[in-house]
């Protein structure tokens, strides 16, 4: 498979290594405005073609697959620019700015019959699969905690008064979108989508909205009710989160690092409860603790990468797009599906936390459905 | 001091303990409506006055104060007799069922010149003044949480069908008045009132309301909500929480264990964030970690009983009661308000769970006080 790539920023180069490390996917070039970057950026790749144009790369018939890895805001444009012109897509995540963009997105590839997949990282890698299999031996879940909060350098910025794509509403970001998604899609993998949500955000100073465009959270937590449980979700750009995720039954809490990419988890039957008074803090009797290392990897978006070839492969052998496998957790059309309500989550919380983004404002402006 | 006790449970027993073991208070006796009850209670700790009825111990010139180990919708009217019968009172936690009690409280004992305490142990422990103290040297705070969850065995009670004091709407207990009021407590001690919050409990199951008396909270999370950062408050008495609590700033990272009897704090000092791809989930440059141990005694009832004597002993010296040292965070009326903002919190937050107590229903169908 021929995959041209949108973006040059990091995530894209590391993308780009993936492929070239497979056998199953050969890089063809990268999109850029500025020539002089397209060419420097693909020949540095071993690409052969840059691209200037978005309708030249969608229309190129040297290209099967398109990876984004521009900013959010411009997924859902791009997207749609080269499904018309017949390429399978992998984005980054989240695949829009709304639920709306994404819909439309998937509508359209659902259409012209090719592959849309979102890179998802933890929803493709095998870490993360031993994580929901031990979860799945807990008995009755009562609480879960997912957490991800990473200090980014793209805060040093605002902080002296610069721009930065990355906290922008023009650009659909601030935490939630950027980090946040890492807590939702497992949240919505591993529970479906809650019954309701309560969100509230940190939002950056009053003083930065001409750099943001608009109140922009630079940390929040979500609360998701379910019909016996309840998940906290907690995500920052503008501090470092330090605990692990934590998932609470009535007999064992599973504990595991980084939810993006996991490396350890633990699960800690507990015994039989012994009464506790001030002096007895926590007293169980036959207790047992067991550690797991998961599996790893340097790169793990070789996985995402390798679920996309093989959903691309199916519909390539003749299968609907929809019924094609997409990783381990089922075939794109489930993949579909949860980033569908990982979005409408998303936009729940946003209205609740007062962060609005242009493609909102076109949502609510746009005729219905039935208008049209 | 000469101080007697109203129940006979395993943290009374405890409160006991640190009386014998004080050169500054004597134990005269506990209360017990069942008389056999009451004289073996007594004698096994050194008391000589078993009570079987409430109003001889009020008006027990053997007396000077009372200890309040009964259940949570008893405090309150205990409270008030004691004090009409002139007695000092410290009382376990939460000092009354909702504001409302604790508000009449304190108002009764403002009138009858005697000190009223709540029993609410980190915030006249050491350990948590250290705690706050790392915290003062955090700069500017984002986020924060608290854990507190602990399988209580009397959840098996609730599963085997019987009827427990610790899962019961007319006792005003469940998950939020037991465990979560160390959270909540602590929060108002560190960071005063919120704005708003935001509640989810999970509910115990509806099979279960004939022993509760009403939807009642096994776990549950608050949000808090403050102009310019964020705190999640979780407890449980059906599942281990095994997260220490977290408070993060923009450029340090403080963690401590168990919120009602800290014994450790580590600060992790970020370095220079250093930007991050897929390949690079966290790199810092220049990071530190300090670890601290924190002071420990085997009973940290030790500090609560200590501060108590000090109140009362500067009542008995002339001061004015509001005015008396009450523990490391100021004197008795700064801990009254710690104590009314925190119920004041928590009656929100039950409202918000759909979850209340008897008391509750006492205080809408009151007259207004304008009325009366």
């Amino acid at each position: 498979m021929r995959i041209a790539t949108i973006g040059t920023s990091a995530i894209t180069s590391d993308f780009i290594e993936e492929i070239n490390a497979s056998d199953r996917a050969v890089f063809v070039g990268t999109l850029s405005r500025d020539l002089e970057r397209a060419k420097a950026f693909t020949e540095a790749r071993g690409g052969s073609r840059p691209f200037t144009e978005l309708e030249d790369l969608a229309a190129s018939n040297e290209v099967d697959a398109v990876y984004l890895g521009s900013p959010n805001a411009l997924h859902a444009s791009q997207a749609l620019a080269c499904i018309a012109g017949g390429k399978h897509v992998i984005a980054e995540k989240p695949l829009g700015a709304n639920e709306r963009e994404a819909r439309a997105v998937f509508d359209a590839a659902e259409k012209a019959g090719v592959v849309v997949l979102e890179a998802m990282r933890p929803l493709h890698d095998p870490a993360f699969v031993a994580v929901r299999d031990l979860m799945r031996n807990l008995g009755r879940i009562r609480r879960a905690d997912l957490h991800f909060g990473k200090y980014s350098s793209r805060y040093d910025e605002i902080l002296a008064g610069k721009h930065t794509n990355i906290f922008d509403c023009a650009m659909a970001t601030g935490s939630l979108m950027d980090i946040g998604v890492y807590t939702v899609e497992p949240l919505i993998e591993l529970f479906g989508a809650p019954e309701s949500v309560l969100a509230a955000p940190v939002l950056l100073d009053e003083e930065t909205r001409g750099l943001t465009h608009g109140p922009l959270d630079g940390s929040g937590v979500i609360i998701a009710r379910y019909a016996d449980f309840v998940a906290t979700l907690h995500f920052s750009k503008i501090t470092n989160d330090r605990l692990p995720s934590q998932i609470e039954s009535e007999t064992a809490t599973l504990t595991f690092d980084g939810i993006s990419v996991p490396t350890w988890a633990r699960v800690e039957h507990r015994g039989t409860a012994v009464r506790a008074a001030a002096k007895q803090v926590h007293v169980e009797e036959g207790a047992r603790t067991e550690d797991l290392e998961l599996p790893q990897v340097p790169n793990t978006m070789v996985y995402e990468l390798s679920d996309f070839c093989d959903a691309v492969d199916a519909v390539q052998a003749g299968s609907d797009p929809l019924d094609a496998p997409a990783g381990p957790f089922g075939n794109v059309r489930h993949y579909r599906d949860v980033t569908l309500a990982s979005l409408a989550l998303m936009d729940e919380a946003r209205r609740q936390m007062g962060v609005s983004f242009p493609a909102d404002a076109l949502a609510s402006d746009a005729p219905e459905a039935g208008e049209r």
